[in-house]
């Protein structure tokens, strides 16, 4: 069963064509710089397991342009993948938001249309042109289901203890102020994979994925119970451009004492902090780079980068009671060991103890790099979003 | 040695007055509704283990009007307990903000002011009213050394790591943003009394201050290494009327889709959430009396607060990596056995384990309310900030 994944931002539309239940892709590109100068396809063939990419450039107005540029790739010329748009079954749609009202992979209708649009506010960046892509694959492909898979539906099992601000309840009923949590497909994904290598699946977990925005989740027998993005992707870790967690009196007094905009100070934490900010690149190979020539902002960076998920982990070892893995997961949690190595540096009390062979000899598989006789296991395991929204489409289909 | 400490708010002024070493004050006070009507003074000598309380009502127009009338109480009739102004040594101010630039107990002087000035914007609340009364004391107590005592003192051994945002330094070195934390005094006396009874300096303690105000710091080796409030008093635990730690993002969405201005959201978050917010009191006792006829929002308040402190106690029982003692005190820590025993619960995996027997059998004096086998030591210690701050200043005089 052929099944197409999108997963579009403002200017740009990223794809996987899955042959579900096979794991490894079809094929999958990239479309950037939608409506801007300089748009381009990179578009990568997988076959005989060899990789055959085609690279297109040419200015592409907006998503429905590229989208039908995408499906040329599909059905033309040596490369060619399937014969016809009706040869996809389903297209998954990665939806940022999906409020309270959806908690799993849902079959699109002209009434979860509707929520979603309801749900613009919450996400402004993301769910308009989440949108627009449901629309206009709904044209390329006709005959396919359309799918929608949120990043928060993973984090609706989180108890009111947990996804309420300690703020009157007429905020939550009438403006939806409440954690939502995001990053949902990634969590569930990995900690499955760890409930599969641990055996069991009534389970303490928690997932530290590090990517540009970075996010950690406990999950309790399958289930996230706490996550540290809050009612929008800002709070908790600190991310490439986002400060995560920052006290709001902040906010008003550079406000009130120094005439600083709304608009400015949300570009200021949401773009411009983060490693970013503190360490003078949003890429934590530049910041390791900068490291190794000892700049002081670039080791800052490091330094509050690891503090914060450290704290993270404990507190979520607080509210688990206990922990059986912890999962490092997404571009720096799989790549960056000295990260790794930093952020389970004397947690022995709470049972983390990193094997430093183990730690640096990750390969790009799922590895355990706990040592032996540690408590707490401790994971790295590649995510695969792409591949967990083909899987809940194959399911919801199935 | 008589020291009188002072500590003032917008429309009060509670004072007490120490004959040091003495730990029982000789009087205390409390001037309220200062330039509103109904002001009021309640004084009360303590005398051969008597309470002789004075109450006296009639305008009052500024601090300085309601100091005079302080020392007429002191001074004057059958409870008089000095004979004149020269007979006080030094007066302690509490001042509730010190920025980086002081660490301890300091000597007021002209320099010493016009920092204090400078700190103004940082806590406007607060500082001003500090501020004003400090001239006032000096004009009323001519001859007495006036003394700062910060509540932010104790925070500024906090390293880099955790008082540092993830915003560009910028921030840091033009607008002071960064963490200070409050309630340093109160921090620093009861995690000294937990050293004497631990009878060590070495020890890793998380001390829980729960008043209307509430905080958690990490302590090691009598230091504070993190606490829960920021750069305000605002974040981190959930308070009477204050919300804790939440997400910028939902400031920025409420003004930016709701209308809502800053003044409105800096009131909701610090005068219309916490207990108050989501339970419908700011006052715990009427929240436990609620809880107790079923009122759903209050159960809900309740658990929020509880949760929030856990969180807490597994982060920075990482950062200590380990515990040798939690320490609860403040009003609501050290007066709510249903508070600490739903805080500590379930939290065996830290070593920490209450005796329930123990925990209601607390009577007003340093108790240890863990199970013998435990871990982690569980004390209840009434906290003492006058003392300490006259404790602070007869050091510093001597």
């Amino acid at each position: 069963m052929n099944i197409l994944i999108i997963n579009s931002g403002s200017s740009s539309l990223k794809y996987q064509l899955f042959n579900m239940p096979e794991k490894a892709p079809v094929c999958s590109g990239l479309v950037e710089r939608i409506g801007i100068e300089g748009s381009f396809i990179k578009h990568t063939v997988y076959r005989n397991n060899e990789k055959h990419i085609i690279e297109q450039s040419g200015f592409i107005a907006n998503h429905g342009e590229g989208l039908k540029q995408v499906l040329a790739l599909l059905t033309e010329g040596e490369y060619a993948v399937i014969a016809s748009p009706d040869d996809i079954a389903a297209v998954g749609h990665r939806v940022v938001h999906g409020g309270e009202h959806f908690t799993g992979a849902t079959l699109i209708t002209d009434e979860v249309k509707h929520q979603i649009k309801k749900l613009f506010s919450l996400a402004p960046l993301h769910n308009p042109v989440n949108y627009k892509c449901i629309e206009v694959a709904e044209q390329t492909f006709e005959n396919a289901k359309q799918i929608a898979v949120f990043d928060t539906a993973f984090h609706q099992t989180i108890p009111e203890q947990a996804y309420r601000y300690a703020i009157p309840e007429w905020y939550y009923k009438e403006h939806g102020i409440r954690v939502y949590g995001f990053h949902g497909t990634s969590h569930k994904y990995v900690s499955e994979q760890a409930n599969k290598w641990l055996n069991k699946v009534d389970t303490k977990i928690i997932s530290i994925h590090l990517g540009n925005g970075c996010s950690i989740t406990a999950i309790k027998n399958g289930k996230s119970i706490d996550t540290s993005m809050g009612f929008g992707p800002l709070s908790g870790l600190m991310m490439g451009t986002r400060s995560g967690d920052i006290d709001p009196s902040v906010i008003f007094h550079l406000m009130e004492h120094s005439g600083y905009t709304l608009e400015q100070l949300s570009t200021l934490v949401n773009k411009q902090s983060g490693l970013l900010g503190v360490g003078g690149s949003s890429d934590m190979r530049d910041i390791r780079k900068m490291v190794s020539e000892g700049n002081v902002a670039a080791i800052l960076a490091l330094k509050l980068y690891a503090y914060r998920i450290k704290k993270f982990i404990g507190a979520y070892a607080a509210i688990l009671n206990g922990i059986d893995a912890i999962i490092f997961t997404a571009g720096v949690g799989e790549n960056d060991s000295n990260m790794r190595e930093s952020v389970c540096s004397e947690l022995n009390y709470l049972g983390i103890e990193l094997d430093p062979n183990q730690n640096t000899a990750y390969n790009g598989e799922l590895k355990e790099i706990n040592k032996a006789s540690a408590k707490v296991k401790i994971l790295v395991i590649p995510t695969n979003e792409e591949y967990e929204i083909a899987h809940q489409c194959f399911e919801l289909l199935s």
